[in-house]
């Protein structure tokens, strides 16, 4: 870690202007292993910028897209990777707030700046750069800037970091400041980001108030340590694995609850340890059952549900809509309600000041050639994150 | 209309302190007429105060539970009614906020004003008096006021008022300025209020911004006049009634869409007409279709669908988790957000000062012996509110 980004300017001034040929993970088909390839990477166009990728760690998206979960998004070959940071290589036509040597992070949920969601506090969804899983191609032309032997390797989630240098849409990247850990940066591109975030802005806890986060993985631990650092009086994590009770405490969990130990539905344990239900409860899971628990764990009246987890299941919502009435509410979260510009660098600012603290999240690190077994620890639910070294 | 309470308060003097007998429309088994009966009022107690009725409307609330379509709610024989304005007759012990001669409407959602849920503005769900539908005594003992030859009459969402005097508790009755119309004051009771509260607390609609309002009942009619009075500048009322058209212009309606004329979902019409849909939509029909409908014809990212209708269906929400992650949302709405004798008032000064307009949702008035004709009025969809006069 620490590696001085001076060397990579140079590095990057060589490189400019011209096709880079480098190391990328591909993808082939749905759950095959990645195979370490040669690829060629164009230069940036027009409100592009090419980043020479330096630190990439893996999150549960890369691995349910790498599993092929969705029909529709099995666009191969492909690069997935969507947590990193790295260098301004070079930067296209028209991008004015980035230039070489820049410390980023790329974000799969990008912010133009300009459009009317981006104009407004209600939304972090920019109309042009929102996650689409869907989009497998470069924004401006429809193409990608990726080839392996001529042939078109596809982008993923506006980011694609599982390659040395990768070219992104100017509005996917984050500036940040450059005294900041650059290899622990790459949490901020989403799960930390998303789970203190859904703390702090979907949510918006204030202190005293109470919390249930269900599902202590890397999402779930960050609002853990969100909601600690908002000065919630009752926090309490919930999760079928019992070794993640002292990662929890770690992050400021003042209470753990194993469905699994229980002889009653975790809803009424939570309304008995917290009467009549906690305020706010985070479901960072994608199960609907677990969503159903989460609701039902909140107090009536208030109670605001924050979903996190994707589901995938084709089922509909377990909620009958006269529950609505309770006065409890649910809420989707993307990316924690980040506008990535806007708002990640007063995050980063916490991370360089030692309030929010990011060392715990990485519980394991690896040389990038390694990324199978990266793949295979968080498969395993051995890891948190692993961190990949370029 | 415009009858003097004056000559109220010495008569109210005249009954203090005793059982008073006096004509009551009970309902003896769903469905079947009410029958005009000679019923027996209790003194108010503790905390409970007794008023003389003046009159009454009749929302779909009663027609639905007169029906008797929930059969948990069947507690016969029952009086009805929960739309009224009248005057206090006299008050039980401890009741410190209302005296004799005060005029008065009830609320069905009552506020005890210093329960956590009271204390909270976050909610209008006091924790003793909110909306019971399966409740039919009084708070205080579970017993009842009325009989009617010894038998128990059942009360009804916390008031009951198709009866010439009704006992309520204190926390679910408003206190009025005497210089507003004292018969129009009724529509306050539920309707209206419900209307213009969910526009303007749940939705919290601004000057500008674009809101769709499905069906054009009261409750409708009464949250396009709240939209038009936060200078919404787009106004679309859907209704398969093509009769309500004229109405819903009075009331500040803009547009209107009858769904039975189009030859695509309305959502695609109302995105057509407000680029990417509308602000806030609000569902006043109770149909999970119209819900989805609803729901759809928001704007992503920030669309906000008030829930007011009463879902009887047994089915659950038609959406799947990941609709939510569009950033639209959903909320219900109880009685408009509204807490009783705290935002009232403030409502009543706005038809004092002709802000409120409420004469155009008063289509019908009956004598109140005519009630059987006003739940038909309803029924057949011919009324919004027939007044009845005692």
């Amino acid at each position: 870690m620490g590696e001085s980004p001076i060397t990579d300017i140079s590095e990057a001034l060589a490189t400019k202007g011209k096709v880079i040929t480098c190391r990328a993970a591909v993808a082939w088909s749905p759950g095959t292993p990645l195979t370490i390839e040669n690829v060629e990477v164009e230069c940036p166009q027009k409100m592009e910028v090419r980043v020479k990728i330096l630190y990439t760690s893996i999150c549960h998206t890369d691995l349910t897209s790498w599993l092929g979960e969705n029909e529709a998004q099995r666009a191969y070959p492909r690069i997935f990777g969507h947590e990193a940071s790295g260098v301004v290589e070079s930067v296209g036509e028209g991008v004015e707030d980035l230039k070489e040597g820049d410390h980023v992070i790329p974000v799969f949920n990008g912010e133009c700046g300009s459009c009317a969601y981006c104009q407004s506090d209600k939304t972090n969804q920019c109309e042009k750069y929102r996650v689409n899983p869907m989009k497998s191609t470069m924004f401006g032309d429809g193409k990608t800037r990726i080839s392996i032997k001529g042939q078109p390797v596809y982008h993923f989630l506006n980011t694609s970091t599982f390659v040395e240098y990768t070219v992104l849409d100017a509005g996917c990247l984050v500036k940040i400041d450059p005294s900041a850990a650059l290899d622990k940066m790459s949490l901020l591109s989403c799960g930390v980001t998303t789970g203190v975030g859904a703390v702090w802005n979907d949510a918006n806890v204030k202190e005293g108030e109470t919390v249930a986060v269900f599902g202590l993985g890397a999402i779930g631990l960050a609002a853990i340590q969100g909601a600690k650092i908002r000065g919630a009086s009752r926090i309490i994590g919930i999760d079928i694995n019992q070794d993640k009770i002292d990662l929890g405490r770690e992050m400021g969990m003042t209470d753990f609850v194993n469905p699994k130990e229980l002889d009653k539905p975790v809803h009424e344990v939570i309304n008995g340890m917290v009467k009549g239900g906690v305020d706010y409860s985070f479901e960072c899971v994608g199960n609907l059952d677990v969503l159903r628990q989460a609701f039902l764990s909140t107090r009536d009246g208030w109670g605001v549900t924050v979903m996190i987890g994707i589901h995938t299941s084709p089922r509909f919502l377990p909620f009958h809509p006269m529950e609505l009435f309770s006065g409890r509410k649910m809420v989707g979260s993307v990316f924690g309600g980040v506008k990535c510009k806007t708002h990640i660098p007063s995050i980063v600012k916490k991370c360089v000041n030692g309030t929010l603290k990011l060392d715990a999240f990485i519980t394991h690190e690896l040389p990038f050639d390694e990324i199978n077994k990266a793949f295979k620890l968080l498969e395993e639910g051995k890891s948190l994150r692993c961190l990949l070294h370029f």
